[in-house]
């Protein structure tokens, strides 16, 4: 007797792994757009929930930017029933607000996926994302330069939110859908170059790979990998240091003293955080900000406040940082 | 009375902050290749050193890799001896061994450089490496995949080696060589594709910039500061917490117990220290030989022994990882 083909194979494995470490009771809910990675992993889902004992549904997002996108979605969850799935929902969601049009759809998609879950409590909800989308992300998190945490990309699981393609690349995951019998959408989003990712998928990685070698989307996986790491450590001592230079001050005052004798990493991740929390908004607050902070602390030769951005003042006062509108 | 040009200004301004740094009786020696980078820097440090007080040469390295290298390299020395720099000395090395053409170059460069700083002792050396430098020194480490120290770029210090220019672009420094009426020479190097970073200024880092936006390479440069803040900081802790593992045992073997307590991050880069001094090359050592050493301490069921680089093999064995020939 023959097994499935490798790709089949490969994808089932991974779920069957997650699936194998969810509690018991857990309903395991599969994020579907249509495409063809999250049809891969609904269909490996439904294959191995049963096996595994797993209770296994699905949701899928119309997010009505498209026309004919209630009926799309329909169609996509009449696919999920007939594999079996149950329950499977369509969750209809209003796209708005700030941040871009990927960050408003992000926003609104992952809302009602946590509504679902929450409606079928305990749930996780299983994400498409394969070794290539982590690559695309690290990528869009280098345009950021801000450090570890933005190039750490996506957790395997954060939450209730679990990813298990994240270690298998695209053209594997879609060959199993193929393999599956299963037809995919292509959104149309996913080739318009006015999407910052779109233009990082077909542009930009494939002039690295061409100018570095084929394992560059393995090598920014594994580079997120290892940098969510260091972030995780670095981030539980920057909080260490953050508790000791609040200690016997106010409000979000700091003391200069544990911060100076600090490693210049820790030190600059405290100052980041305690201007957060003085009110500065996270979209505004760049490195530079911080390096003039830093220099309250490193390099104090009486300077004058520094400005920040949402009206606050950093300035150096009695052996301490303090943050003022 | 009106100043030097912007370009030339920022040039000048960044060498007369190295130059102010230097101890006393300090020679400085300008890396010189001929090209638009380092003859800009030359110019820079012959007009900033006397004001400075500091005594200022030059070196010019004749890799042996072209027709009538020799005769180039002569070429720019007499514009740097022309510009007022003393001493000015030409290196001629043989480029040989192992890791490429590149590596092969670079490091036949730096014994010159380094034998030319001893000469002169005491001597820093100066380099004209630039901010877009840095952001394709950060691809090139991308690709390689391994983790905060590869993506950490050139250091603004490395022992006597020092990069004035690493927060200039190379657009500015560029316009500093010309204004400052002197004829760069273009290494052919520089644009051959056979050579990675050739690739990667040419290719990679257009595409990137296209698809992400303009502020690519300086986000880059950026990265790689933070970065190398990060390792600096991960190495020290690792370096304390690998003392801890080698107590009461001999040789390279590691106790479980502390590094099964410590972070994932710390963990991985003691077990990836030991390694090395047990003998595994670096250059075969991957991060997928680390995870298994990894396992060995935190998913422990009595596995057989891992095979590693070099002929060593990795076992645990009464509560410690053992490294064996």
């Amino acid at each position: 007797m023959s097994g499935p083909p490798p790709a089949v194979a490969a994808v089932r494995s991974a779920v069957r792994r997650v699936l194998s470490e969810l509690p018991d009771g857990t309903t395991a809910l599969v994020a579907c757009s249509g495409g063809a990675d999250s049809l891969a992993l609904a269909g490996a889902v439904a294959f191995e929930a049963p096996r595994s004992g797993v209770a296994a549904g699905a949701v899928t997002v119309d997010h009505g930017l498209q026309e004919g996108s209630g009926e799309r979605a329909e169609a996509v969850a009449d696919v999920l029933r007939k594999l079996g799935l149950d329950p499977v929902r369509t969750a209809a969601v209003r796209v708005r607000g700030s941040g871009g049009p990927e960050a408003a759809a992000r926003r609104a998609r992952y809302g009602a996926l946590g509504e679902a879950a929450a409606a079928h409590a305990p749930a996780v909800v299983l994400l498409g994302h394969t070794l290539d989308d982590q690559a695309e992300t690290v990528l869009l998190g280098l345009a950021r330069g801000s450090g570890a945490r933005s190039l750490a990309g996506m957790a395997p699981r954060t939450g209730r939110y679990l990813r298990p393609l994240l270690d298998l690349d695209r053209a594997t995951v879609r060959a199993a859908c193929s393999l599956m019998g299963l037809s995919p959408w292509e959104d149309p989003h996913n080739h318009d170059p006015r999407f910052a990712r779109s233009r990082v998928r077909h542009e930009a990685l494939p002039a690295l790979e061409k100018a570095l070698g084929p394992g560059i989307a393995a090598a920014l996986a594994r580079t997120a990998g290892m940098l969510r790491a260091d972030a995780d450590t670095l981030d539980s001592l920057a909080a260490d240091l953050h508790g000791r230079a609040l200690a016997g001050g106010k409000g979000t005052d700091l003391a200069v003293g544990p911060l100076e004798r600090a490693e210049p990493s820790l030190r600059s991740r405290v100052l980041h955080r305690a201007a957060l929390q003085a009110g500065c908004p996270a979209s505004a607050l760049n490195a530079r900000h911080v390096r003039e902070l830093d220099r309250l602390v490193t390099e104090w030769r009486g300077q004058a406040h520094i400005d920040l951005p949402g009206g606050i003042r950093g300035r150096r006062a009695a052996g301490r940082i303090l943050f003022e509108r």
